[in-house]
């Protein structure tokens, strides 16, 4: 299965291995049908793009909420699809760069890639590489317009291009057209049972068969894998009951957002 | 007839041949009756630009929806009109353009045109030349002003332009007051039947006939040329079921924007 | 009478004579009594710049649907007057230019004019120097009060000076409170009957009485001179049926705005 | 009386004598009761600055409709003070100019008043030194914010100051708080008796007294006296009726506004 | 009392006294009982600042209408202070500058501050050092963040500050949440009675007994203390009636604003 | 217990010891148990960073009212955490930087703590180095920018980071999306009783067992530690009536805000 991401990296031109590798810290786990469906239309697209003649660039947007894990499963993607050239575009990067140099710097990741004969262009979190902020809302016009081109410009003549993007924003994505130069739009879902919140806990292999069934039992809500493995190791730090009860006392405290 | 786009292209002074035919990666296929009436208007036009000298230019506003086939068409038209100077002006070629940068790439355009006897300008996805982007709203009114006044402006006596505007966003553009700078415009239709989805599915030769009956009875909605030829793609390379099944299923769940 | 335009022209200082007659490429056709009337209060205010010592300065705001002849008109009014100094401000030649620099050329046309004993300046599509735009609404604030300013400056001493500004935009420029800056205001009547298309169609030679008896008795809505005489050409071209059917046919296809 | 304005001007360091005087081109005349009072309202306060250690420095702002002639009367006291210093700030000398170099310009104005023992100075036209538009609305918050430290800026120790501004937009200037920075608004009324408007055509030397009989019983609205002036003499310069005929025929096209 | 300021000034080191003092120009005037409770807060505050060693920095905001006398109040304070570092930022001294220029002139202003054992910087007219107007509304941002940090900044250790800033707009400063850089705000009180009007009449010594108890028993409404003393002065000047009837008169026409 | 914040300071990289020492003036006193509750989930989070290897960076949000004492309690956790590199960013250190300055500053800090094993950075008043202001509302978008990224960016393999925040903005930073840059939000809470009030003026030492009574039975409402220490040293320097009675009068006196 696909659970043990990081066996089988092959060499990567546009960016090192490990750098990739270390976007997936944790592994991708396998939470849930749900989870399993999108992590394969993920893979069938990009088998599309290296088998087909007629659709030379295909451009998926890869959406979920914050912490969903749509950096490592992107980042997962694309080490296993096995294309010579990978680049990842991260707002990590960029910070401080004037609009002018962020078009610049992605112009140029797209200029390498087309160099290539198959290439892989990860654009993650999309709302940042924009400076989007709700207030207002305010964004840098000119990196959005530089990216509306670049998901859908075509590879010269008999060259592969993949690009996905990330975003926590949909719905603004989808307000500024953005969806127009993707095409297709894969959504990650949260973890909304107790079952899909113990698959995760039982691959750390500190909870107890009694932990995993009071949480089984007793958790409701939803949450995002980042945010549960974080509330998980907060859970294992404190003190005082079961773990089982300090994830869920702790779990609880967290309605703020 | 008209479908054979690449057989007849004669020699173009501004823009190289194949990169024009790289436009019309998929030919131009004749779908609908509505899609045949767009194509001959435009035609005429372009016939009068070459026979009156009371009309010596001519703008026409090209609309569609995204992927409705706008770039291939103002491609063949171009191809097709034999006019010994044929410009594209394309946002491929303007990412990260300043505005400055992009009137002076676009009016050295026209400067160029003008110095020719009988010139056709494309100016293609005017939206995106415009860095328009819906929220906001924001686009480069620098850019708009300039086009704004290029086309209605007159060549020198006893020349020809006939100029093709291509758009996605045709409410915006009559908001702007873009179309009183123009002469005409010609709106691409949908493919809204099964038949006319047939029609381009038949030319990819790898629909059998249940197939395309299959299709045919069940297809309801609406999609554009390039979607839909995109979509096909997929079916193909996806497994499972007859391809025809596998085409409505595909088609099913891209009801996504 | 008025309509020959070109036979009598002199001499003028800032514009070469040639450029100016250009713009009335199509002559001017006396269509209407309502056309006639205004024609003639702009030969008035001409007379009293010329021949009152009390008013050496008057401006002038022509406006007019797009297409309405306003270039046309102001033009013809420029040629007849016969003052030594004539120059024309059109957004043709100010394409691409900052704000600074359309004040500057507008400020020396001015400055110029200030030079001769009795100038005339043509401001045309004041709307397009202000680079104005509904949405938003946006423009050039910077241009706009110098325009302000320049339309009630004194020249110097025993100086006359006639200007005249051309817009399709008069609710716009009157909530820029540009009125204030103007002595009249003169607008251009639309073609509102067949008898008003008719004289039009008339002066072309191509039209048989047939025709013109057909297009009379069934012409309906309104129309500018300009889309005018350009319908009549695609209907020239155009072939099937009389010429009187395919002017009506192409008349109807043309309600798209 | 202060009918005849030209008589009596005495040296003006700040700015050459007849280019203050051609502001009163037309004279001042004395059209109604309540225009008096205004003019003498102002006089008192030039007395006020000129007499009293306590008041050193004194603002007025100086309404009224366009044309009524505020350039005028500002220009018509500062003639009549006798101060050594006078100054006028005019738009007509900052066409062009950016918010800075106003600002510059201004507050060198103001220097300059400071070196003199009693000085006078004229703000024309605010509105436009502000660049102000009501579409927006727009402004140079820069040269505001100058203009209200200035207009209540004190001298140097024993130095006197009179600063007049004019407008044709209060209500605005009040939304600015620029009342906050003057000590008293007069505002010139309208002509709006049939007695009003003779007693200025009369000055004119052309009306007949049985034309000013027809103008008296006719004449109902509202005018300002520079408009008046130009209507009168487009009604000298038409042909047709009698001069009162042809006058009031004028005065009812002037409605657009 | 305190009505005699200007007799025990004591050196000043960050302004020439003289210019500190010619703010007084019309002495300090007890007027009313709410008036002195104000007077003594503000130096209660400096006592505190003096003597205790847990509140090295304390910043009042002092606020009242146009004219109220926030400048000479807040000179009085600290020319009684004995401070020996005194600095005033007064919007005299600032017309034209540029944001920046005036964020790098405050800030000076307080490292020369911090410079002293004990320091008294007077922040005048805070609006107009924000360029603040209520059209829009505009101010500078940069201004106000670099003030909003100031006003609570701690000098070095063993160092006093005390901050005094003036305003006509305080419901503007409360919503930019200037409040919370302040540890107090003190409002001068309006003259709203015809014995406070009279308080301040009679050290004028030109109001005789009868004008007073005319003006005691006719004065309604409320008028603050610059703008009386200007009243009175023309009241002085004008002619006709006696001194309290003229006074009542000229307070009568000056409802404008 | 925690009350006694500077005897055991140990040697800190990034600024100088007495520096952040500065910001405990008047200690950290235990005024209620809420106020204990947040002490400690912050030094719990202080140990999950040290201890855990699978979350090697935890960002905190510390928000409270105007004076809630967060700057003094981030810095308490600062000192008592031992980490080898502390950081801190304060508003102080802005004033007048530019926004390029500002990111350019906050990236080296970070930049400089990813070189140790252990950093701890206080990025203090987030709103002030935003230059957030309600009017408009206005605030910096390149260094929120900034911030998003710097809040959830991965220090280099096995680092530790851990960043605190603080604001008095909380619903602000909400709206900007800031808390899904944050691992946890900590409120300080307000002292609402006579119990909390006279547990901060009993350590002062100056306030005696009846004045405590008093104020205990009767204040009423909600204040912030860093006022009250303020209102108290007011009351003490003030003279009148007991030291009680003159807290109870200063206190009612200042519900301005
Ligand atoms: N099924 C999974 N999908 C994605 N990530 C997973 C999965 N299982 C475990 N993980 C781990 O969860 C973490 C997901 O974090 P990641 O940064 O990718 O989330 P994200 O959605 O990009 O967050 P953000 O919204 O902050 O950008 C990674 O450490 C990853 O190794
Ligand atoms: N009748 C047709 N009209 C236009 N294109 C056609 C037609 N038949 C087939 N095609 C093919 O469909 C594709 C149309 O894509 P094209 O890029 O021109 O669409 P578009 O409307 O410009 O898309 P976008 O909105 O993204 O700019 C081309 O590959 C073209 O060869
Ligand atoms: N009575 C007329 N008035 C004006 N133009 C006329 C008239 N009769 C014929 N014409 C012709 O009609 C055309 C008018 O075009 P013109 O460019 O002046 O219109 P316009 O109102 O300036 O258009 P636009 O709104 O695009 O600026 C000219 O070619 C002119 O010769
Ligand atoms: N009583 C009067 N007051 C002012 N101007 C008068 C009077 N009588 C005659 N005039 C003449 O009227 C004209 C007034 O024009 P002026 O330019 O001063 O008006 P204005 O209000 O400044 O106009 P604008 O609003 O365009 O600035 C001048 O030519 C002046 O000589
Ligand atoms: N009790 C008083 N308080 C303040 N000023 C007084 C008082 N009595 C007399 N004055 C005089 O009144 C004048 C007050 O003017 P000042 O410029 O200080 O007012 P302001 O409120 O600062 O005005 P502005 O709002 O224009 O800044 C000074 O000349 C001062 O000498
Ligand atoms: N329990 C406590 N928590 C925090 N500060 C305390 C506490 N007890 C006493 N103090 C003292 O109270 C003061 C708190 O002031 P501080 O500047 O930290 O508040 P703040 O919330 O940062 O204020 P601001 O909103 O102005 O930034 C410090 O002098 C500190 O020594
Ligand atoms: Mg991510
Ligand atoms: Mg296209
Ligand atoms: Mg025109
Ligand atoms: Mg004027
Ligand atoms: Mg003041
Ligand atoms: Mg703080």
């Amino acid at each position: 299965d696909f659970l043990n991401a990081l066996q089988d990296v092959r060499p990567a031109f546009g960016v090192p291995e490990d750098t990739l590798a270390a976007h997936i810290r944790n592994g991708i786990i396998d939470y849930s049908p749900d989870f399993v469906q999108v992590f394969n239309s993920g893979k069938l697209f990009i088998q599309q793009v290296q088998n087909s003649d007629r659709t030379p660039v295909i451009s998926l947007l890869l959406a979920g909420k914050p912490g969903a894990g749509k950096t490592a499963l992107a980042v997962k993607w694309a080490i296993d699809s096995g294309f010579p050239f990978i680049k990842m575009l991260s707002p990590d990067n960029f910070v401080g760069y004037t609009e002018i140099a962020r078009v610049n710097k992605i112009n140029k990741a797209f200029e390498d890639a087309y160099k290539s004969k198959a290439s892989l262009i990860i654009v993650d979190e999309i709302e940042r590489l924009l400076d989007y902020t709700h207030m207002g809302p305010r964004f840098s016009n000119t990196v959005l317009q530089a990216l509306l081109v670049l998901f859908k410009k075509h590879p010269p003549k008999n060259q592969k291009l993949l690009i996905i993007g990330t975003t926590s924003n949909l719905d603004v994505l989808r307000e500024m057209s953005f969806l127009s130069s993707c095409n297709s739009v894969l959504e990650i879902p949260s973890l909304t049972s107790g079952q899909d919140v113990c698959n995760v806990l039982n691959q750390l292999g500190q909870f107890s068969t009694e932990d995993l069934k009071l949480i089984s039992r007793n958790f409701s809500g939803a949450i995002e894998i980042k945010p549960l493995l974080t509330l998980a190791e907060t859970a294992i730090q404190a003190s005082g009951g079961t773990l089982g009860d300090r994830f869920l006392e702790v779990y609880k405290q967290t309605k703020y957002s």
